[in-house]
């Protein structure tokens, strides 16, 4: 069997967004030959001296070479980094030492290029088949290239060079205002399969010209990752390789700020937040083989917490995800979903609802139920599923997409 | 969309087992109109006076009526039953009071038509869509014919009148000796999607003409569920309906058993345990679109309760399921699945086989991995995986299979 086309996802954004150029970010892309396609897949950027760094990284026990290596760099600097070196092609996860050391030697390439005298002052991150340690004589071939090249970022060919199944390369990004000053924001992000909660493959760097201290940075990241990777939901599966790297290159030269709650703070974490939910949004998008776009809210939980386990399990419920497919307002699989969460339900207050229409009310059947204006909405694009389960306040939303035979497709034949 | 034609399962037994007769059993199957295909879809048994019963039950919050009633039954007879009354094609779950009442007096109707002065001798089950309320009247209508019709039960049409999205008939049984006397035991299921640990929507009746005490028939069924039905899964779904119900009805004479663990009991209790075993696995080779049979083993966890949340995240990870369906054997992504199973797992150490041929080894690709040999074994219908953990000594296993488009297509457009 080929390898499946990369369509564009029928839920893509119309463009790749006009993002601003971010003060002491640059960037260039090129080719190891990582990638089974003939494309760019490796990813060069140059911070500024002084830039802070913070990221997050996949809960996953296995791990990658690439997010030990973050997180062993971003101890030894105490939150700064000069850089990132990226790849599409190899996750370079569960290669032992064998894959660590592979990676410090690309790593230690691409630190002596850019002049710097400890590889640990750059970060690293890869997404790609799992097992197969990184070829980095390829990377080191091509990174003197890449060195040469390196240029204010072009966020659209960064974006592409991360891709892998992605159907198009997701960007976000503006500007935001600290004390009157506009500070720049542009993100990018990639992942379509293996996509869940805590957290997905996925790989999404933001950078920001702002001054701001490396505590600040990773409170920030950590508070605003939870209300945007961690509630998307493609397949359940959680990678090895996930990051979200943060880099702030201090060029916009505002007061320096020391303290997350700082209200001088207040737009710029509003951007930010905005920015990271766009570019979680855009992953669950580009869902592998998704056609529909589904929020699914869950209301009337005994805890916050409590909804969130719900929601989570109708949104990764095979039966349900099938049925959104079939244009299906199946609200028996998503009862029995709630119902297997183990959590607390009152299940004679159950109400389900797909946008304003009611489909069960009461625990049983909607009265009023209306087969014409529910089939109507499910031809929509974007769904909003809600269940009330009766048992308290507790609420919680989680995004995700449809389950098709075009998922099947993609991932039944990935590595040929 | 039409309703898709139910394509024998290529996992499929090679044909129907011969199964004995059991003194006190008898059945008779009809066509009440609940199921959406023109076939039986009703079965009706009746069990000689003294008959004892046990059932498991559904963990899922929401139930259903029909589980809801056995409850109920149960514990009013003390762990005695008259027979049962079982439909495809209507869950009647999710339904409130409308359709316990509905129920009610199906059973009613029923229990009369065999002289019986409580229908809660009478057991229910069913499966189907869920929400929709029983429509009584039409079982009300068909019973009469099929309470003339009773005769010692042919397993076949009876396994055949409960299927729905099954695409054959699923039964096991044969002979036990009790103090030097032989016993019979026969029992049939359905199922085939939503199917999950703890359970499945499946149902299974299970018959015996041993002669047992209620708390003997209780305890057994139980120990005998948690290594058959729980340790199987299709689609991580588990429904608001599954059942399993025992029933001796003592015809065979043996000495009385008082006691589960009573050693007269041994030959009982092993096919017993092997009956409900294969009924079982007879589920998932008829998973919804399974085209592979799957034996996930885990070792070397830290308790044997580890080992079995990790082999239920692997046989449930969508793009396990999807590697296995491509015949690709993607170990990588069983490491990924291990790895977001969130317990204790020591990485370099761990290993991953198919059947035995090593694809992972101390935490890395096997040195010897022989790709022409492994893509001959993943050609295979049935297929083992073993991971070893690196841990500890703790074990589980699990039996599942593959995820395949026509899982997608099956569930896509059940309703219609």
């Amino acid at each position: 069997m080929s390898a499946p086309s990369n369509l564009v996802s029928p839920l893509a954004p119309e463009r790749f967004p006009d993002l601003p150029k971010v003060g002491g970010v640059e960037a260039a892309i090129g080719r190891a030959g990582l990638y089974k396609h003939v494309r760019p897949d490796l990813l060069l950027v140059r911070t500024a001296p002084g830039t802070r760094a913070a990221g997050v990284f996949t809960t996953n026990a296995v791990g990658s070479a690439p997010t030990d290596w973050c997180k062993d760099a971003l101890a030894k600097s105490h939150g700064h980094a000069r850089g990132l070196l990226a790849n599409a092609g190899c996750a370079n996860s569960f290669t032992g030492s064998v894959g660590y050391e592979a990676n410090s030697r690309a790593l230690e390439t691409a630190a002596s290029l850019l002049g710097l005298s400890d590889a640990h002052e750059l970060l690293s991150a890869s997404t790609g088949v799992i097992g197969v340690p990184l070829d980095d004589a390829k990377v080191r071939a091509a990174l003197p290239d890449l060195a040469k090249a390196l240029k204010p970022a072009d966020w659209r060919e960064c974006a592409e060079a991360i891709m892998t199944t992605d159907t198009y390369p997701k960007g976000s990004g503006g500007f935001a205002s600290i004390d009157g000053k506009p500070v720049a924001l542009a993100g990018i992000a990639k992942g379509s399969g293996m996509i869940a909660p805590n957290m997905a493959t996925m790989l999404a760097f933001v950078f920001t010209d702002a001054l701001l201290s490396p505590e600040v940075l990773k409170e920030i990241l950590a508070e605003e990752t939870a209300r945007s990777f961690n509630i998307i939901t493609v397949d359940a599966d959680r990678s090895t390789n996930d990051c979200v790297l943060f880099y702030a290159t201090g060029a916009a030269e505002n007061a320096p700020i020391e303290s997350a709650s700082d209200p001088r703070l207040a737009d710029f974490r509003a951007k930010f937040g905005a920015l990271m939910l766009d570019l979680a949004l855009q992953i669950v998008r580009d869902g592998e083989g998704a056609t529909k776009f589904v929020t699914v809210r869950i209301e009337g939980a005994r805890s916050d917490e409590s909804a969130a386990k719900i929601a989570r399990v109708v949104a990764e419920s095979p039966l349900v995800k099938t049925a959104i497919a079939g244009e299906d307002a199946n609200w028996g699989r998503i009862v029995m979903a709630v119902g297997r969460a183990d959590e607390p339900i009152v299940k004679e207050k159950v109400a389900v609802r797909f946008g304003d229409i009611y489909a069960a009310k009461d625990g049983m059947a909607a009265r009023d139920y209306d087969e014409a204006k529910m089939s109507a909405y499910m031809k929509r694009q974007d769904l909003e599923i809600t269940v009330d389960v009766g048992a308290g306040s507790g609420k919680a939303l989680i995004y995700t997409c449809d389950l098709t035979k075009r998922y099947v497709e993609i991932n039944g034949d990935y590595r040929s």
